[in-house]
């Protein structure tokens, strides 16, 4: 078990000045309760437990689908359209945007597709700008909706299949299009069935937010080209160590930590990367925390800034402004590729004593650096590290985090697995649309415009 | 002055049920006097108060430079790497992201050059995927530095001056950079009269946050084909608006409700845009106000959403979470572009009743019906409307925040021009490097490794 423990380091001694022992301790006891309590499905929500075991129940099998899939649409597809909002679209941008060359257009992509999103917002704007891309394109698609309802993923549907289809007839259209979905019910289901797609399951247990390393994950993830099976390595063997009910379990120790501070009147968790890669993994990780625990008035409020970029915009917030924040770095050991400074004979920047370092040197000691610059400055901070930014690590980071939120939720006495407040503007929506039924709360909601 | 009132809409309808008559005269009387304080130059920080005038003093001859530039390197330039951090990073990829075609890259720009930044991070990774970029392409830069010694800006300086003075020779490299610093002193100035670079002055009365209309923002914006004439007649017929000691100035009504907001422990701020391109206004806006308020323990905390797709992450929150937030929505009137959503025979996801109505209509609804939604949840909300995205209604709203960012920070009576927090890390990243004379430093820093 050696080695899986080196998956993730976390450290807090960039918390310790501003936390007394006994109240360590407290959380301690805190945390091991909420360990029990998610480990042992006693908590509030525990029909949504199943991504607790998604890495060591995933198939061999399974797995080949997906790879099968992204094969064949290796061979004919030029763009996918992956179809989602919220937990169906966060996770695979994260990896996405952490594994794929951000100039894959004009560097290449040894033949994989160019993946794209669509359905995560209701911009026109952006829809056209979609339309152009996959005119004269191949395009196929990937729509993952639970119930085939939600308005935003349902009406970018409409108009993708169309596209798709008055490209291809229906008939072709059908091998283009793969409907990620409930096993039986609803609204997807129904028009998968009828058009003959293949489909893959959004299990009822594992919601959304959950939902990474399932298809609606890994199937966006494969046709990209990315190795899914690696991710589920990182995912199973981050699990071994989440599941130790010991004092290095380091779930245990985040979830624990940001409880303390938030019961210590740090309301604002920042989520800090040194590394532009992880940009969207921070907007992944916003949803896990901000929808498991913003509820009942409570819960850490989550942000995020890219350093060393950020430092030159709300660095200055951050060393000197309101303290009631507090920070958590995630970072990487080592960077995948290498660039080293070169030296310069003038010399007029007077940094060629950085000359032959990497640059990734110089972006730790930053690291370092702006660390204890920020708890001189009142800010605590979280360390936590992975070896590099690749399927593996981001697997682990994906378990890591989903059952860390599960640990700190039940600290703070929260169901980690609904989100009430996310109808309430579909309600609204729906009345000013005129949508049948909603009549009455439509003339409620004129009268206040 | 009719015309130019409608420029900017702002609605505070959505902050009244959450103050008293009496709190908005207190307010409306500090924000007369901070209007006062900014306009007549007599303020803290007054030394730099050139950016209020960039929009009514910039030349036509100077506009004209930059564009001959952009002119120039349309024919013999692929790839413009523009290197700066910050504020020399931050408006213009605000503006770029929002009016340039996301996936230009593969259908096609009219021949201009794909505009991308350096500098911005340390990241060794995204170096050296812009080195792959770069391969092969013809390249020019432009490097954007008031010392010349900021670190990031500096190092990815001499890798990618490099780079184009290996491909072609120093001579001609030397039409190929364009430096934007200080008008006489600092390392970039001296090295950019040797090499023989066109250089062009960041205004020593202008701070990096405030300097998106001055060469800064202006020449890369230009250099990607942008209209940058009719961002400055926006930014001057804001600049017109914003001078009225009036009570329809809505740059006084935005700074006083944000302040009294704030005075009532509302600590953070999230600024919610309906449309993706807007996303990196976000962080411009971030930088202006983060940077100007967050200091001597105080500042409203800038965050950012985008609708509808964090609907479905930070919606949750938003909604039902801790009540310390507001929200600032910045919407546009009308798309740039067109797309209808299509009637489905089988109607099988219920939205029929949406058929033939534009996906914009549907966003309006969403946006109206969640800003109704958070007042119900306990969130107040401004909302501020342009008439589209385009160069013009950039330069207003950047004119727009400037303006309001310095009566705001002179309510609070903050120094809205300095940054003293920003220089912490860069002390101990340089001590931590081993920079000369930061001896005494690295040894207390690494003690507390």
């Amino acid at each position: 078990m050696e080695s899986k423990k080196s998956i993730l380091h976390i450290d807090i001694k960039g918390v310790s000045p501003f936390i007394e022992q006994e109240e360590y301790t407290l959380f301690y006891k805190k945390a091991k309760k909420a360990f029990k309590t998610l480990t042992e499905g006693t908590g509030r929500g525990n029909e949504f437990l199943g991504w607790l075991n998604l890495p060591n129940t995933i198939t061999k099998s399974q797995l080949e689908e997906y790879n099968n899939i992204a094969l064949e649409w290796k061979e004919n597809t030029d763009v996918v359209v992956v179809i989602g909002i919220g937990g169906s679209y966060l996770g695979a941008k994260a990896t996405l945007e952490a594994l794929i060359h951000p100039f894959a257009s004009e560097v290449g992509s040894n033949g994989w597709p160019k993946v794209v999103f669509a359905g995560q917002n209701l911009s026109e704007d952006y829809m056209a700008e979609l339309l152009d891309l996959m005119a004269g394109k191949r395009v196929s698609a990937i729509i993952i909706s639970k119930s085939g309802t939600t308005t935003e993923p349902a009406v970018a549907f409409r108009i993708i299949r169309k596209h798709i289809e008055d490209n291809y007839g229906e008939e072709k259209a059908s091998k283009r299009i793969i409907a990620i979905t409930d096993k039986s019910k609803g609204a997807l289901k129904g028009v998968a069935d009828k058009a003959g797609y293949r489909t893959f399951v959004i299990p009822d247990n594992v919601g959304g937010r959950y939902s990474v390393l399932t298809p609606v994950g890994l199937l966006p993830m494969a046709v990209a080209g990315l190795d899914i099976e690696k991710m589920i390595k990182g995912a199973a063997d981050m699990r071994a160590i989440c599941y130790r009910e010991s004092d290095y379990n380091p779930s245990i120790k985040y979830a624990l930590v940001r409880n303390l501070l938030y019961s210590k009147g740090k309301k604002t968790e920042i989520l800090v990367n040194f590394n532009p890669k992880l940009q969207y993994f921070a907007e992944w990780w916003k949803q896990l925390f901000g929808e498991s625990e913003g509820k009942e008035g409570l819960g850490i409020f989550p942000a995020s800034v890219n350093f060393t970029s950020d430092l030159h915009s709300m660095g200055q917030y951050i060393q000197e402004g309101e303290r009631f924040i507090f920070e958590t770095v995630v970072d990487v050991k080592r960077p995948s590729r290498s660039v080293v400074i070169n030296s310069d004979s003038l010399d007029s920047d007077g940094l060629n004593f950085l000359a032959g370092n990497s640059l990734d040197q110089i972006n730790k000691m930053a690291r370092t650096g702006t660390m204890l610059a920020h708890i001189d400055g009142g800010v605590p901070n979280i360390f936590i590290e992975v070896e590099k930014i690749d399927e593996y690590n981001m697997g682990a980071l994906f378990y890591f985090f989903e059952f860390s939120c599960g640990i700190s939720a039940y600290i703070l006495d929260i169901n980690p697995f609904d989100q009430p407040g996310v109808e309430a503007y579909k309600k609204n929506m729906f009345a000013l649309l005129g949508k049948p039924g909603f009549e009455e709360l439509a003339t409620k909601l004129r009268e206040r415009l």
